[in-house]
């Protein structure tokens, strides 16, 4: 009746975030059959007070870095937020996948009542390692992953939730 | 090392409807301060082959009564799709929230190696309880979720990621 924390986390992630490079390869394909300059949608916004394709991709890969180093105990690597380009993108998704399989099942042991503290500019955030988990690792992780895909659907681009799934 | 069924599902779940509940109340008063049609956020998409607010909460909500169902071995009650504005939506996620509460957590005793199997009208789908709790119900209810505070972003209503979080 339970899931490890590994399980819960590296291949789940591992998975979106190789649906998400495809999902990336369509918007490309789809881009150059509608002659769109790229450009067009590594800005694109769902409202002008919302953040870009880029920002989305970086914080959803920052979710699963960092979900995954603190619940190990590790601070998480840091990354410059840089990416400019689908390549660039693409680039991020890869060096995200490869740092989560560093991991191993049991660096995860006692992850779920770990102490975990999170400082932002205006606030700290203290959770339990379940709690960072599951109320702010996984939903940001899909809130910016579902925003990335939603960019680019009202862009135009067609994909499915079977791609945003990554089961076709 | 691991986390129940239980907590991974019926409290979070409970918490982020929860919010969506305070979001929803947030876009009303949105809406009367600035004079817009309540029908124009139940009816707002993303893009013309995107679904509107309303199918995105029934959605969101069946995961969340589906994958609960399931994973403890019942069949999930049938619930008619006929939500048309912010009070049967609000009903709807209160009602979600009370079929939530009906669970134990030994109910989900053996759920992760429980077969599940999904019959849509084009596809059947068989997971392992594991797999369609992480790789289906999870994602899926944060898309819909997502998909919806992004329709009421998109049409300028001032909420942000804490509201969405559930953490202000």
């Amino acid at each position: 009746m339970s899931i490890t924390i590994y399980d819960q986390l590296v291949p789940v992630f591992s998975h979106m975030l190789s649906s998400l490079d495809k999902v990336l390869t369509k918007a490309e394909a789809d881009a150059a059959a509608r002659k769109i300059d790229l450009d067009v949608f590594v800005n694109g916004r769902l409202a002008p007070d919302m953040l870009p394709l880029t920002r989305q991709i970086q914080i959803m890969t920052d979710q699963a870095k960092g979900g995954a180093s603190r619940l190990a105990g590790q601070d998480p690597p840091k990354w410059p937020d840089e990416e400019a380009n689908f390549a660039d993108l693409h680039a991020r998704i890869a060096k995200t996948i490869a740092h989560l399989k560093t991991f191993k099942p049991n660096q995860f042991e006692g992850a779920e009542t770990r102490s975990i503290e999170l400082k932002f500019p205006n606030a700290t955030f203290n959770f339990t390692g379940k709690d960072y988990l599951l109320k702010f690792v996984m939903p940001n992780f899909y809130f910016h992953y579902t925003t990335a895909y939603a960019i680019l659907r009202h862009n135009g681009v067609q994909i499915g939730k079977g791609d945003f799934l990554g089961n076709r």
